[in-house]
């Protein structure tokens, strides 16, 4: 049980504010007082964490309060999403030490890695962090996956990448250790790391990239599915009455909820000249954009393209919440800030009116603590999540 | 601890066919041979498992072998179906010792409750047993539930229950410790106890009763939800060209894959007449056998009715399968005996053809080891999970 409870001290230490002291982190863990005493003194010494000060607190010996040496270790994680590729380096407090935002254009996939890889080495020594201190490099990655062998299978939005696996060849090319996770529970873990709820609640969240994924944390925890790859809802359908689907079906998310889909709607209707590449995801971006921002400044038209986005992603919602029976929703990604402004005056209602469980209890609704970013912030918090904590599995490390 | 590890020696006990010794259990549980010696002292001297005989395997003193005492303990399940009540009596086995099913004509629900209690009365009486023995009354009831309360909220094919404190009213008409579960966790949970599947393993069940619901088994343990009200799959639509919902959608499960769904499209094709009165759910049983039976017999018109039936349901499935990511799927509920030939032959290929993570693994489709009383049955080994096992939570137990 010694890891466990280290990783129990760790994360009491690392979610209070002002640091704790052993007593107070005896109280708070239920962890006998020599427990504690031998895992902050290993923790002392291997500098994860420091004393930060001392209080007198009437008679006896005053108490050392113990906080965590945010930069004494730091994890690197990349979002690999087909219109742009972010990286950032966080401290094992969850601070965003670094921040870049590449574009490939070369699509190759061995190209695409290779750029990462250079992006990640050029963070680093930008930061004067010396190597030894990276815990690692999380992925987070369209599904499916091969968690497994750390392999992207196919994913729908990016051309080119069949079989290919990221983790050996990014593990290869940087010497650190790799872990390979879905971008969506990455999101999820990225979203409980740096604590907006709870500690053991319940929420889904609702990841809007260029495709849109769903993870579920349940008690604290992301569940990733017997093979990693929960949360896929491309095919779920929204509307009856939408678009033909690849699948053979009609109105799935994939061909209603997606930028891409929400763009070409636009276009269909005049809203947007219908002058563009089909496969250009840039120009969707570009496109996306500039139709939320003419919603935002109230272009009835374009209000009405985003609203019915809206609620077709509330049918989606509310089919997810029926079946998983959550305590919240949580909406993030690339794309969430776009839209949050009509997308969280849209959504709840829609899904109050529509849940099988509206008279037991609400089921609240709101955007993401951490922004646009959140990919690649979850992906280092997942490696943050297997270096300090026993949870998760190892299987998907490789250095 | 003590709990749990007398769970882990009772379930280690249970599984095992021949009995196990305490040097066995001691193997098989990784627990202490001290522990194992005080956990059965106490066991055999509540009487809930005995010594077997004795057996001489090389020098030493002889093994003696332990064995669960099955009726030492029983449970009571029942099962809530707007078409028909079964009541079950099961002893710690989980062989079922007595079984009833009584088809309500008054549809008040103090008199269904009524009834029911009379039922376990009877059943009980005539099994001889010592209702001290009793270790409570499980029932299985259609969703949504208010868990806290034990109250079923207002289950769309239960005419006239709105809010009935269904786990108030029948502790008090039996004195039993009764627990109010949703029919569809009912049956996962007997799935996971009577043990086809290894220990550990994820399925998803799909309960075919009057309704379609759905549970999720994660790791050998049922995943209930924040509410308890885990697997409402009501209206996800499965067919853009499926009749009109009263969500105000069009080809929702609950209009396309229900029993009475599919006795209505007979009716529109001629195939059955049209002659009964809508809200008659024993009619529509009637007639959903009567269909069933002509498919089976190979009359083409019948089995096309019922492929398309087993087509829809593989659409639900592989959205469930695409969100959860499961090891494999099982079907079963009171209806599901009636159409297993055709929907066997039918889903497997078309989820296949369906699933996101085809290219990552198989998700095998199998039928129920319990068979029609999976309800029931399930219910009953809910009140024996509550009883021998500290895994779930005693909140809903009320004497």
């Amino acid at each position: 049980m010694g890891d466990f409870n280290q990783s129990v001290i760790l994360e009491a230490i690392r979610r209070s504010v002002e640091g704790l002291s052993r007593i107070e982190l005896v109280e708070a863990t239920g962890l006998s007082a020599q427990t504690v005493t031998n895992i902050t003194r290993r923790l002392l010494d291997d500098g994860v964490i420091a004393e930060a000060g001392r209080t007198i607190n009437g008679p006896g010996k005053p108490r050392v309060t113990l906080r965590l040496v945010a930069e004494s270790r730091v994890a690197v994680g990349v979002h690999l999403d087909p219109a742009v590729i972010t990286v950032v380096l966080l401290d094992i407090a969850g601070t965003v030490l670094r921040r870049r935002a590449v574009r490939p254009d070369d699509r190759d996939p061995r190209a695409v890695i290779g750029m990462m890889a250079g992006a990640i080495d050029e963070l680093i020594a930008e930061a004067g962090i010396d190597r030894a201190r990276v815990a690692g490099i999380g992925v987070a990655a369209p599904g499916p996956l091969d968690a497994e062998r750390g392999t992207v299978i196919d994913p729908p939005k990016l051309d080119g990448w069949n079989r290919v696996p990221l983790r050996a060849v990014l593990a290869e090319a940087t010497g650190l250790p790799v872990a390979v996770e879905k971008d969506t529970t990455a999101a999820a873990v990225g979203e409980t790391w740096t604590g907006s709820g709870a500690v053991d609640d319940s929420f889904l969240f609702v990841y809007l990239g260029t495709g849109i994924g769903t993870s579920l944390v349940r008690e604290g925890d992301a569940v990733r599915g017997s093979s990693h790859n929960f949360g896929e809802v491309g095919h779920i359908m929204v509307d009856p009455d939408g678009p033909p689907c690849a699948c053979g079906s009609r109105g799935c998310v994939e061909v209603v909820c997606t930028p891409q889909a929400i763009v070409e709607r636009a276009e269909r209707r005049g809203i947007l000249d219908g002058d563009r590449r089909a496969s250009d995801m840039h120009a969707v971006e570009e496109r996306f954009t500039q139709l939320s921002e003419r919603a935002e400044a109230g272009e009835a038209p374009a209000v009405e393209v985003i609203e019915q986005a809206a609620h077709a992603l509330a049918v989606l919602i509310s089919v997810l919440t029926d079946v998983l029976d959550v305590d919240r929703v949580v909406l993030g990604g690339p794309f969430w800030d776009r839209v949050s402004g009509i997308y969280l005056r849209e959504i709840p209602g829609e899904l109050r009116r529509r849940s099988a469980t509206r008279e037991v209890h609400e089921i609240p609704v709101s955007g993401t603590v951490i922004g646009d970013d959140v990919g690649a912030v979850g992906a280092a918090c997942v490696v943050l999540d297997l270096a300090l904590t026993p949870r998760a599995s190892d299987l998907y490390l490789e250095r």
